[in-house]
């Protein structure tokens, strides 16, 4: 029923019957092994790497990931890059436009004592930027964002991309350090021919973009997109030089469920890392079994979360704090059983926590903070 | 598009404008209102009520609540009850099961210093929860949960329901304190006939099962459920003693569009005081904006939220951090503007949060701390 079991190491903490549900569980074996792969995938690759740590929110996980040979990190939002930067992570680059003067003043302020890069996709923001930069003296690395396909952020026309790049290059406050085209839409696509479509479509675009701003006499430097459900097929293509995966590191129902690359029935080379442990706390019908994990445990966005039990059941939410478990036939579980959940959605599911448990031979090694949990400024 | 700009006392505090976003507001005005209307409802019934603060997580919101007549509050979990005795509140009942040696001890270390009370569907729980309470030498208030329809938690059979009353009864160290009988399915049905029905029908049950109880000698004590999807009809009906509602003090546009009463086009009277400011981050096309809120700011299990624009537009995630807003015609909104969206389900976008901004007069009145965000155990 329960994660961590399988390791090659002797347990050396408290036996996990002893930890208190829901928690919030990392196979620290697993997540070794997914790091180290991911290691193995970019060493047999020119482009680079830079982990999306929205996945995690942890620093501790952020330096695992650098020490395997990742070039820095991602994060989402000001308040992570501040939490990051805190916990000993030294290059980051923010994915999204940080907009209006009093976070720009922030920006350039952990600009001052961190290498932190942020995205822009607007002339009036990088205007804003460049008066925060100037005011403290830093030069702030700034890449354009473009749209190659997502319909979110970024320039969708390419001589509008031309003017803000030149205004960025042109200012002495900011440095042109790179695009980003990030294709989000595509990423948990489950048809494989799809994703390969949409990501190839996403590089034309971002190649044709990049080749514009070269033309132009602009330096490109870093092409920093992609992500975990395009990974082997960004590998294959020419327009990115760095990629930004992030729930490689857990994997969730989801990601776990996409064909990898174009051979059929290929699975990610990546194994689920994360699980929510909950207790039986109800044994209402012969076949059923209530859980204290509902919607406050296990993020709903990505679909339905699934029970690692032996006996096939379905899951249901059921309120905030529970969930039902439905059997074939009668329930295996008694009343104070524990069963671990593989959520459907990884980043949101470790949102809704303050500490992984990590669990290694099925027993607890650490308790590691869900640092940025919450930050989401 | 910012709330709050309609109460009547003089704004004390700082603007709005200068509120980091996403934040979650609380109209204070509205919230107040929501708290006297309540009071004012439940004084014209024989019926008691306990709030749900599993909604609010907040023991300054409790407090609020029994200052204007609540008998005491309901929580989710031992760790909110944890929270809400260490913020004053001194009558707490845990609506769910608290199951295994280690929480039980937990909570009757709590019921040594608080007015606790806790409910229990099975007899082997009801034996760990005397042993604990033997051992710390309290008397445990013990309330039967009984299964009105909701197919959760809570005993089905009339007999074991008398069975496991009669066993917690006869213990010296539990005291039978009552019943509960929560129907949470039908609490949001769109349906008022169908809200009705199912209210009835747990109604009936439930009157069923404690004239059983009586019968057999046993004393009935508080009857306690429902919540603010069927509060108009729990008024009318006999089986209950006591009301949970919840979500009446926030609201949220799914509780917000329930029809009220038998009266057709009957609307809640009770309004939404609940929002999440968010800023617009990006303009990438003429009708659309991208703003900085996604599912790590408001939760998407109820459906879609509402964004409080002028100009019609539709909402939708856009990932974890970012949300689409599209308008018929030109966006209104620039670069840097923020805009209020009603959360589609107020417990669960709470949950998301460390800290309320309290907002009155379009200043900014006070802080206050999610102090249970997070404490699901």
């Amino acid at each position: 029923m329960t994660p961590g079991t399988a390791g090659t190491k002797a347990g050396i903490g408290p036996p996990l019957a002893e930890v208190d549900t829901p928690a919030l569980l990392i196979d620290v074996d697993v997540l070794e092994a997914n790091i180290a792969t991911m290691a193995t995938l970019m060493a047999g690759s020119p482009l680079r790497y830079r982990p999306h740590t929205k996945t995690h929110k942890s620093p501790v996980i952020a330096q695992m990931q650098t020490a395997a040979g990742a070039d820095g990190v991602c994060c989402a939002k000001l308040a992570e890059a501040r939490i990051l930067a805190a916990g000993g992570c030294d290059d980051i680059l923010i994915t999204s436009p940080v907009v209006g003067a009093h976070k720009a003043a922030g920006l350039v302020e952990l600009a001052t004592t961190a290498r932190v890069a942020v995205v822009a996709d607007d002339a009036g923001n990088a205007a804003e930027l460049e008066a925060a930069a100037a005011a403290v003296g830093v030069t702030l690395r700034v890449l354009i964002e473009i749209d190659v396909g997502q319909g979110r952020c970024g320039v969708r026309d390419i001589e509008d991309v031309l003017r803000l790049a030149e205004r960025v290059a042109a200012s002495p406050s900011l440095d042109l350090a790179g695009v980003q085209g990030y294709q989000g839409a595509i990423q948990l696509d489950p048809s494989y021919a799809e994703r390969r479509a949409g990501t190839e479509l996403a590089h034309e675009r971002l190649l044709r973009f990049t080749t514009r701003l070269r033309d132009a006499g602009l330096p490109v430097g870093v092409r920093t997109g992609g992500g975990t459900g395009t990974l082997a097929i960004d590998l294959t293509l020419p327009a990115l030089s760095e990629l930004q995966p992030g729930s490689y590191v857990f994997m969730d129902t989801v990601y776990g469920s996409l064909q990898w690359s174009q051979e059929p029935g290929s699975t990610p080379p990546f194994a689920s890392a994360l699980s929510v442990l909950a207790t039986v706390i109800s044994r209402p019908e012969a076949g059923t079994a209530i859980i204290d994990a509902g919607h406050k445990a296990l993020s709903a966005d990505g679909g339905t979360p699934q029970p690692l039990t032996e006996s096939q059941c379905t899951f249901a939410f059921a309120g905030d704090e529970h969930a039902r478990l439905d059997f074939d036939g009668p329930c295996p579980l008694a009343l104070g059983d524990t069963v671990a959940v593989t959520p459907s959605h990884c980043d949101t599911t470790v949102n809704l926590h303050d500490i992984f448990t990590v669990v290694r031979a099925g027993t607890v090694e650490a308790i590691w903070q869900v640092a940025a949990r919450g930050a989401i400024h």
